[in-house]
């Protein structure tokens, strides 16, 4: 029973990792082909953008640029905030900020429910 | 019925006006400040923190900090994005990200639950 909680859990995660994108420096257009290329090409019903310091509001026009614009059928399913613990070169450890914003396609999730 | 449940509505939008704090470009410690003193002075359980472009990822440090380091029986309720249209001076319209986060106080909720 937990070995087999276990490997669907780890399947899950295998599939977070496949449809994560990690938000940097770019402009957020091309963040934002990115996750449409996800949803559209790579067959994903499920994509996850993830960024952390002064990028999360990058995060936050990707995620509301392919709503408002490329995909109206993106609903966005929940919004994740936390802390992460970085040490620096030098040695001096800082906290950061990361959010994770989940996309669904609400339109896959209701035609492939049996998938 | 139409008008007690218009009435509720604008009472909860009248509180939540008051518990609303803007985050603006001055340093995420001032707002935590202005977030614990919203807490402990004034009572509230609730208090929602708004922010739209670059300021967005300062009202996540914000939360984050009054969560991790003041007030350990904080949660974080909800979180909201969306997209506001500006106009700009020169007659310009644009869009902006906006990002709304509920702040609850888990200890104060379940105390005062008749109240």
């Amino acid at each position: 029973m937990t070995e087999k909680a276990d490997k669907i859990k780890k399947t899950e995660e295998k599939i977070k990792d496949e449809n994560t994108i990690f938000i940097g420096n770019k402009p957020s257009m091309q963040y934002v082909i990115a996750v449409v290329t996800q949803f559209n090409s790579n067959g994903c019903n499920k994509v996850f953008l993830k960024a952390r310091g002064r990028t999360i509001s990058r995060a936050v026009d990707t995620a509301e640029i392919v709503k408002n614009r490329f995909m109206k059928n993106i609903i966005i399913k929940d919004i994740q905030i936390g802390t992460e613990n970085l040490t620096n070169e030098e040695g001096r450890k800082s906290n950061v900020s990361t959010i994770e914003i989940s996309l669904l396609n609400n339109n896959k999730s209701n035609s492939t429910k049996n998938k």
